[in-house]
């Protein structure tokens, strides 16, 4: 069996005692073993601050924009390896492991196609110099400079590829290094990838280092030139807001976490119109891709009083559709889901929420998947709930079952409609469709300061909108109180966690040169 | 005496139980006391946002703006009376409530010239549309939208004008309710100038209330909507940090806590140059106005090691010159620091820095005021001290002494001096004197990312610079790490912590409508 080792101090290591088991979520078979007992994390931070740091920050955003165009090009090198990969370790279709792993190649490459915009320098200026009293001389002029410490990341099982890359391009362009410490259970993939990027010498020593099990007492180590980066669960987030590092040190955190994602369709919605298959697209594929373990999955579906019949028809036919199974299979369109533990959540959580919603279609329980081993297996099926009469409070508001589950609600108006997706206490994404713009702006705007981002499908982009459960470089992702009160992406936005900004006040012309601006 | 009350659910109640005593520095005499035990914190916190949030948010921001803007004439309609209540309350000369109140009024105005440029919606968008993918109509736009909640502000004792002011403006202007807790110590000006706000009928009802007292379980009761923005010490920074709200309910916090900041004199300015004199004339008043109790104010002066002996004799001389008694006393320059328990830790602080470095000028016990009942009185001398041998790590890099204190250390490179200066552990501003461009290059660029200002004294500006500690409304108050991290004012920086940043995605025409663009 493979045993996995952490890539720190610029070699890889591997920790000794008791060792984490890596499966195959499909068959239960073992696929890999790690551990990080015995590592020295304060050796593993030094050596990104003092080594990583500096070779950073003495390139220009140009050329660690050429860094990250070589780190992109070098997993494209190597897709087909870790979609296999994906598959194998992560339950992952085909469509899923492409999801994941070109969109780590995707956003590594857009970062590096933002780079050249950020100018030819280190110092980024932040909006324009300001003249300060009646001095003609007088000016601010706010910039940004990376902070001098180390950036970790803890990503989340369900995107080993995509959460490495998001979270490092960024930082990386900031100029800030990395340790990525990827969830055990998934970490073929990064592991594999670190890999790849070492060999090919991608980025400068101290750069990016791996962390390929538990986090030890890493995070206890940090200061107030250092950041935290998490993706996870709100209960894991909120024990990471009350270490150390961040109470007393204000190390800086961002945090995405749990999301109860909505979808809204609009009254003026008829069926078999472009948008009512575009929203009916929208659910079945943020249901059951990944088996729903996306944090912008849909989990509540908001549709008219009137139509809730004949929407929950058409979903559960299309549901009814999707098979489970292993993923490598022919004919399999839904894999396992990740662990035995999300196996019991799942089921759990379903359970939960048929106190507020009845199923229509799936069960709470364990299935057997098609060209598994009798028994073995992860698996469970799309389940479709219907509450009649949802309420703020209820589960359906209040707990994400992370897996290919939601909930079909009714809607009468669209103040009571904006109460109950606000009553999901904060989300990354809800999509809302329809052509009416009073009806549009009603919700949108009304939605919008509980959620990062919010998709319009309208009758103009039905056949070219991209999925609202695809993180896009370009946008803001992260959201508002459950979902943590991150901000990560959106272009230069999330460049914002890794660096400081600082006002400089004085004689214009210093300012200007002190900005690289002259 | 006058018993406070604090300003909840739209009307004046008072607290039961033990009150606490507010009293004048200077004599020890008792002016008021007020308690907060038995108010309705919940029902405080509810008000302000079922009737003040909505009220705000059907505001435009030019309408919020014309808010600010009555707020600031009816505070300063009776300025008078507030000096006084400031001289009296805070031990603070003239000058000092001046700088404090006036602070409080300029900064309202200034918050009121910013809303004509944010135009005469409800959404502000966030940068330009951008396309996503290869349709032409498909495009992201990111829009800052009113948080629903409430923006708690919890202030310290050295600016009970502006303290309220400057958080206000910030979140009235983003569309956010206030609940502003000042120290309850200094607490006068704060309860007189929200009653004048509230006479003047300046804010919608449930817009701005005042917790004049403890805050009880209060900030355990906020959720992911709502905001906490503090500033005082480090310590209860950190309590706030740990709480329920922020850690469970991803409430967004923002801090200003402790600060050394620095001034750095260049190797090329000469003794009797403008550019020593704004230097001397910098380190001079940061050190005594508000008897040092400012968050910006000077506390390390890092100078050529050739030059340090000659600024010693220049700075104490001036500082020998300040008389040191009740400020209402003619000829009185500086008052007392503001609490028995402020005189207690300068004391210890200046006893605290003598294990680094000697004491010049000044001494670490309290002494008695000018014009001050015998033995009565919070007094300490402006206090100067020397440390030949700065090492990062000792008590002058680590702990602030919140009284007229600072201390000179020699630097010999700027690597050097770069590393001292960040051995503050991060700080909220630095000022540097040169016009040495390659020193200040390196320098500021060098100090940037520990600081969340810097300040340039070179010739050019050195008739009409700006005082270091003065936070002005366009730039940033704020720093990393022992500064707590935070951001406020900065034009419109600051509303970003009242604010949600949402990404549209959709059609571009609509986008353009929904975020006021057409």
């Amino acid at each position: 069996m493979i045993e996995l080792g952490s890539y720190v101090g610029g070699k890889w290591v591997r920790g000794k005692g008791k060792a984490a088991t890596l499966v195959n979520p499909a068959t239960e078979e073992a696929l890999a073993t790690t551990s990080t007992e015995g590592l020295d994390f304060a050796g593993a931070l030094a050596f990104a601050r003092e080594k990583g740091g500096p070779a950073l920050r003495a390139m220009t955003f140009t050329q660690r924009g050429e860094m990250l165009r070589a780190m992109s090009k070098a997993i494209h090198g190597k897709r087909d390896e870790l979609l296999s990969m994906a598959q194998a370790n992560g339950g992952n279709t085909r469509g899923d492991a492409k999801f994941d792993v070109d969109g780590a190649i995707g956003t590594l490459a857009a970062y590096a196609d933002l780079a050249p915009e950020l100018g030819d320098g280190h110092v980024l200026p932040d909006g324009d110099a300001v003249q300060l009293g009646r001095s003609a001389r007088l000016f601010g002029q706010h910039v940004w400079t990376p902070r001098e410490g180390v950036a970790v990341h803890v990503n989340a099982f369900n995107f080993p590829a995509w959460g490495l890359a998001e979270k490092a391009a960024t930082a990386l362009l900031a100029g800030m290094p990395v340790v990525s410490k990827p969830a055990t259970s998934t970490a073929l993939v990064t592991h594999r990838m670190t890999e790849i990027l070492v060999e090919a010498s991608a980025m400068p020593e101290g750069a990016l280092s791996l962390v390929c099990g538990s986090a030890g007492d890493m995070l206890d180590l940090l200061g107030g030139q250092d950041v935290i980066a998490f993706t996870g669960s709100s209960v894991t987030a909120a024990t990471l807001r009350a270490g150390p590092s961040v109470v007393t040190r204000a190390t800086k955190i961002n945090v995405e976490a749990d999301s109860l994602n909505g979808a809204v369709l609009g009254p003026d919605v008829e069926t078999g119109s472009d948008v009512m298959n575009l929203f009916v697209g929208d659910v079945v594929r943020e249901m059951t891709q990944k088996t729903g373990q996306k944090c912008t999955a849909i989990r509540r579906i908001y549709v008219p009083r009137a139509q809730v019949a004949a929407v929950l028809e058409l979903l559960s036919e299309r549901l009814a559709a999707v098979k489970v199974g292993d993923p490598t299979q022919e004919g399999v369109t839904m894999g396992p889901v990740a662990t035995a533990q999300q196996l019991r959540d799942v089921c759990a959580g379903i359970e939960k929420l048929t106190s507020a919603a009845k199923i229509v279609l799936g069960s709470s329980s364990r299935v057997e998947g098609l060209g598994a081993p009798a028994g073995k297996g992860y698996f469970v099926t799309p389940t479709l709930l219907h509450a009649a009469e949802p309420r703020s409070g209820d589960a359906v508001h209040e707990h994400e079952v992370f897996g290919p589950v939601a909930t079909v609600m009714p809607y009468d108006d669209v103040a009571s409609l904006v109460r109950l997706v606000a009553a999901g206490g904060g989300g990354l994404v809800t999509s809302v469709y329809s052509d009416d713009k009073d009806f549009l702006r009603g919700v949108v705007l009304g939605i919008g300061p509980h959620h990062g981002r919010v998709m319009i499908g309208s009758s103009k982009v039905a056949g070219q909108s991209l999925p609202p459960g695809m993180a896009l470089p370009q946008l803001l992702h992260g959201g508002p109180g459950r979902a943590g009160g991150g901000e990560e992406l959106g272009g230069r936005r999330g460049m914002a966690l890794y660096m400081q900004r600082t006002a400089l006040q004085g004689d214009r012309a210093l300012l200007e040169m002190l900005a690289g601006r002259k």
